[in-house]
C-alpha cells in the first residue's frame, strides 16, 4: 500500500490554487517559512513540493534576497519537453514521427493561412531565405527546415499545436542529421515547396496551404522511407 | 546569476542514462545510499533528484523493504498530463480545443482504418453501444463520447497522437459538461456519425474514415459555437 507523500499533497494543493487563478502569473507563492507554519510540514517537505511545481513548469524558483517561487503558466515548452521525453524514452521510430507530422501539419498550415500576422510572415520569409541559401552546410539547411516548420505552427496561433510540432520537428531534426538522403535536389525541392506554402499562407488561401503542405510532408516521408529501405538492404538482418 | 542546483545536475545525469537505455525499464536505479556515496551529494539532494525523475514519469518510487526507484518509460500519460496542465493553466478556450481536435482527429481516423486490430474494433463497438443507449444520463453520454474518441486514437497505434487526443478529449469533456446544447437530437446525430466512422475503420477504408471524421468534428464545432453565441447574447457584456 502506498501512502501519499506529504510533498505531493502540498504540491497538489498549490497546483490547484495556481490553476484556479488564486496566485497570478508573476506573483510569488507564500515564502517557505510561511508555508512551513501554515502546513505544519517540515522545511524539506515544503521545499520538495516547490521543486515538483518547478519541474512541472508552474513556478520558477529564484534564490537570494528577493527570491521566492514565482508563478508561471505552463506553456508550449512543457508540452514540448514531455513529448520529447516520450519520443526518446520509447525510442519512437522516425517513421512514426513523420507519420505524426503528416497527420498534423496540413491542418496547421490551414490555420496559419487563416490567422497569420505580418510578424508571422516575416518569420516565414526569413526561414525561406535561409533554406534557399545554396552555400549553407547540411546542418544550416536542417536547422532552417525546423525553423520554417515551427514558424508555420506559430502562425496557426494555436499554442497546443505549436508545442506539439516544436517537439516533433526537433526530434525529426535529430534523427535526420547525417542521413544520406539530403542532396542538392532534395534541398531545391524543399525550398520550392516551402515557398509555395508560404505564398498560400501570405495570400490567406487556406485550401492551398492545406493541399500543398499535405503533398510536401508526404513527399518528404517517401524520400526518407526510400533511404530507410536502401539502408535496410545494405545491412542485412538488421 | 543562477547556479545550477545539485539535484538538477544529478537528475539530468540519471535522466540521460535512462533515456540512453543504461537502466532498463522495470529495473531499479542504484539505492539512495549508493548514490550518496557515488556523488558525494547529501541525502536530501539525492532524494530530490529522484523525486524530479518521478514527477517526469521516468521512475516510480516504491517505499519499504523491497523499495527503490524503478525505471519506467514516459508514456501517453505524461504527454496527456502536460497538455492538460497547459490547457488549464492558460485557460485555453473551448473553441481552441475544438479547433485542435478538428486539426488532428481526421488524420487519426485515417491511421485507425489502416492499423486497427480486432481488439480495437471491439473497443470501438463497445463505445458505440454505450453512446447509442437512449436511457443513459448526460454524463454517461459524454463519458462514452470521450471513450470513443480515445478508442479511435488508440486504434491509430500512434502513441504520440493517442496521448495528445486523450488530454484534448478530457478537456473538452470537462468544458462541455452541463452545457445546454446536448439534446436528444445531438445525441442521435453523434451516435450515427460515430457508427459510420467505426464502419469505415472496420472496412479499412482510410479515405472514408478521414472524410467522415472531418465532417463529424466540424459539425460538432458548429453546434457548440452556435450555443456559445446564444450564451453571449443571453449575458450581455460578458
Amino acid at each position: 500500500m502506498q501512502v501519499p507523500k506529504a510533498s505531493d499533497v502540498l504540491a497538489d494543493d498549490l497546483r490547484e490554487r495556481i490553476l484556479r487563478g488564486e496566485f497570478r502569473e508573476g506573483t510569488a507563492l507564500p515564502p517557505e517559512r510561511e508555508l512551513v507554519t501554515q502546513t505544519q510540514m517540515s522545511r524539506t517537505t515544503v521545499r520538495e513540493a516547490l521543486r515538483i511545481l518547478e519541474v512541472q513548469g508552474l513556478v520558477r524558483i529564484k534564490t537570494g534576497r528577493s527570491g521566492g517561487a514565482f508563478v508561471q503558466v505552463p506553456g508550449e515548452e512543457s508540452v514540448a519537453s514531455s513529448v520529447s521525453l516520450m519520443i526518446r524514452g520509447r525510442q519512437i521510430r522516425l517513421a512514426a514521427l513523420l507519420e505524426t507530422r503528416e497527420a498534423i501539419e496540413p491542418a496547421c498550415a490551414r490555420l496559419a493561412a487563416r490567422y497569420r500576422t505580418d510578424a508571422d510572415l516575416a518569420r516565414l520569409a526569413h526561414a525561406d531565405e535561409a533554406i534557399a541559401a545554396e552555400e549553407g552546410s547540411l546542418t544550416d539547411f536542417l536547422r532552417a527546415n525546423v525553423d520554417w516548420h515551427v514558424a508555420v505552427a506559430v502562425a496557426s496561433h494555436n499554442e497546443l499545436l505549436t508545442g506539439f510540432i516544436s517537439a516533433l520537428s526537433e526530434a525529426i531534426y535529430t534523427s535526420t542529421d547525417n542521413r544520406g538522403f539530403v542532396d542538392a535536389e532534395v534541398r531545391r525541392v524543399t525550398a520550392q515547396a516551402h515557398q509555395s506554402i508560404t505564398e498560400a499562407i501570405r495570400g490567406r488561401d487556406a485550401d492551398a496551404a492545406f493541399r500543398r503542405m499535405t503533398r510536401h510532408v508526404h513527399e518528404y516521408v517517401q524520400a526518407v522511407l526510400e533511404v530507410e529501405e536502401r539502408t535496410a538492404i545494405d545491412v542485412p538482418g538488421s
